[in-house]
């Protein structure tokens, strides 16, 4: 299992979103309170646009985020609008760059918390479901990375809610034709470097915790002393998979089977199902 | 591509055979004289067997030989009767651990120099033709692993030359389908922890190098003066990528198309041929 | 802060005494119950002596202990009959392979859990203290190997308790001189080769927990059923940060300035303080 | 030893400089034309100067430069008016983060290839020299840190060429005090964000090589087909210890005992000697 944050908004220092807050997602990799371990330290990624490139930048690495200065210099001198970040604890595949979250394909990036039950029983179905064009560019061993390629599989580019509910719709599939009862768990976050996408779901309806930060005008009259506020625009938000400090007002946990798209203008929450394949 | 060495004989510290000679694999992951790349440093990989296991243990990192301190230390304290020893030049997959030489399933090791053309094409194909009881264990993403799980797949525990054999069949083969002239470059090594097999291969006929040492009884008598060479028992036998040092008379080329057993007794020589599968 | 495991007696496999326990030292790099840091992350050390070399081997790496493969294949296939290992929680300084503990020079080997405090500010005028011959040896940046090289200076090789004692006795001067109320937190093992010799200390008499296993014959009495017992001689012994497993009656405290001498024959506690220089 | 390069000029992206020149840094630290080592791959580190941060960013990794992909991430998505970058052959000193150049102290850089004759004989003196305030920022165990620190000490932030001058000066006192003949040989290059210095300096008279660009003006008006140099400001410059490419007209070597300012305006070159302390 591992931690996560996605932020959408006016540009900011990664070092504000990354360090900054009380329970950062640095300080979560050592301390986690709601992940299932309370270290998130095989690893981590941090993915980026930049106005520099259509495709994002990634920086990911195999030890604990805690210590890296890498990351800790990026997080002071790189500056983006919308930013992935993810820190990692193996379910069993290997500590590997390549196994690091954010995956990126093209302009797009995913990560993931969560896990595909008995993956290394269902490995072969479902990389096998992949399209035999996109397979070579699975570089990893992780549930995760597969979870990417079959959504990409299925028109990720298209319609992300939809091509996220196949992908679900064939682990659930293939984990029961395997007598996996409960294939899947699974919060995750999709980004095109326009729009966000946030999915909370699970086989047994019991997902991994995800939290989404009030809008930020609500939370600058809760709080006019807090100058980080005053930088932010109104549309500013963050996806996280617990919360950063504690703020009192600031986080509605994304319900049950739902996704989230954080976009210009109004955002949007909605059911969320597998969908048959 | 690669260079790599396999001992089998009298047990010898580790850094005997890996430092100690003038032209050591340590020196050829810097400086290659027969190697396609002059530079080996996309990590190394040593595995040997010991009387406390029945499998092999791996040591394996991502960085470069040359400046590796666990790699000297071990050299330093560990002897072993048989081990392989790769230092790696990818030929474009990750630099990674779960990437570097040996390979290991049970008491098998493997090792390569060489590669699948277009592998990124022929992947796909290639690893579905894994056997599914085989494929959960591939943990990296290298054209010689595949080529290690497709042997096993063929029947490496029972048959080795032929397990081989159909391995090379069948990349061939998936590769002709692909429009691959010439699909495969190999020289590779495999044993139980109790033989070396040592094949020599490629589809053009313009197989990379590959050498055996001399029977050190005749060595003794041309090199009276060396001591390591009385150190060694008669059957005593280094399969090498290319010639560590240059002692005359030391080294006899592994013919095109061929393979070699090392064993107790006498070892072998015998034609390799891939077969149809 | 860190943890570590001093073993001394039948010669075991690491394995036996690094992963299998309960709470063994891996288990604690993720979650340590008496450590300051509950985990354990910054990099790990293993040294251990094989009768290949009068010096001991070490395998040392920046990662984690938890997740690191190479350090698995060793404890599966490496015995030792004396051997180190030591879990790293960096209070500050750089996370290195030549940070990590256990240290060497020569035969001997070195490993701490503490610190001394605002070493910064006293970094410069201890190591000046350090003999001019052995400051080219010191090859990273923490204070615990600044204390491993002012005990070599002050006669580790002759009288280790005088020795570790005279290096207390200058960090206490040299911090009070700094206007340091407390300047040692530390409790630290060395070796020889045959003997062991474990402090617990500190200025404020308020030191990090230290246990050694009870005598083996006790042991079996109480546990008949426990088998690893039997394989042990009478004289095995092991000294840890904190107690591996909850065996009753396994672990006996070592008092507050005090040290332990195991060895061949009786072992031996005494009182520790630190000396005049 | 090492090699190096210093950009400063037009904003671009480092990608530009750094891969795509057809003997590029990167591809240097593979095959090295005119270094002492044809392969500099233990370790490597780019520093630069983005607007958010008055000091600069360090990526620095332990591997070598050319399979490192966080580096060729940041390659494409970091664009940078000022920037160094080195790649590292180590002369002995350990292969990790904390010894890889450019080394920072505030907002400014610094990075050099060459070393100090017998260093570890010279270190102990020579890290007395440097101003006990500034002796805790060092953190590795290089002879070029200690440079650094002591050119800081010498005023390096007042006067760069005097006080690189009485850091050579020192360097060759302690020396010469020890009985080494030739103590130093340099070409190092330091920046405060602003300007650049280059220098070019062996006690022996025989400086490893150090080239210049040429103005950018005379360079297009001998290649107007080459698209790169329609890109950069009449002021760009590069330094770099062997040329990128084979741009006929492109580069000018630096005299033996010289050193070079880049800064807005006319540049300069002039006599380099180390003074007395």
């Amino acid at each position: 299992m591992c931690r996560w944050l996605a932020y959408w908004g006016t540009p900011v220092l990664l070092d504000t979103i990354l360090y900054k807050p009380t329970h950062s997602l640095i300080d979560q990799s050592l301390h986690s309170k709601l992940g299932v371990e309370t270290t998130n330290g095989d690893g981590f990624g941090v993915g980026w646009y930049s106005q520099h490139n259509d495709t994002p930048a990634l920086l990911r690495d195999v030890g604990p985020a805690w210590n890296n200065r890498n990351l800790r210099e990026l997080a002071d001198h790189v500056q983006s609008s919308l930013f992935f970040a993810h820190i990692r604890a193996s379910t069993g595949t290997a500590v590997q760059q390549s196994n690091c979250h954010p995956f990126r394909h093209g302009r797009w990036m995913f990560m993931h918390n969560g896990a595909i039950t008995d993956f290394p029983l269902l490995r072969r179905d479902l990389t096998l479901l992949v399209d035999p064009r996109l397979y070579p560019y699975i570089e990893g061993t992780t549930d995760s990375e597969v979870m990417f390629y079959l959504a990409l599989t299925f028109g990720l580019d298209q319609d992300p809610p939809a091509a996220v509910a196949r992908m679900a719709g064939v682990v659930e599939r293939v984990g029961h034709e395997h007598g996996v009862e409960f294939p899947l768990q699974m919060t995750l976050a999709v980004t095109d470097g326009a729009r966000v996408w946030a999915f909370r779901y699970s086989s047994a309806r019991a997902s991994r915790s995800l939290f989404y930060s009030n809008r930020v005008e609500a939370l600058r009259r809760l709080h006019p002393d807090v100058a980080f506020l005053r930088e932010l625009s109104e549309e500013s938000r963050l996806i996280v998979s617990e919360p950063l400090g504690d703020l009192p007002g600031a986080w509605k946990e994304v319900p049950e089977s739902s996704y989230g798209v954080v976009q210009p203008g109004l955002d949007e929450l909605h059911r969320f199902a597998p969908a048959a394949v």
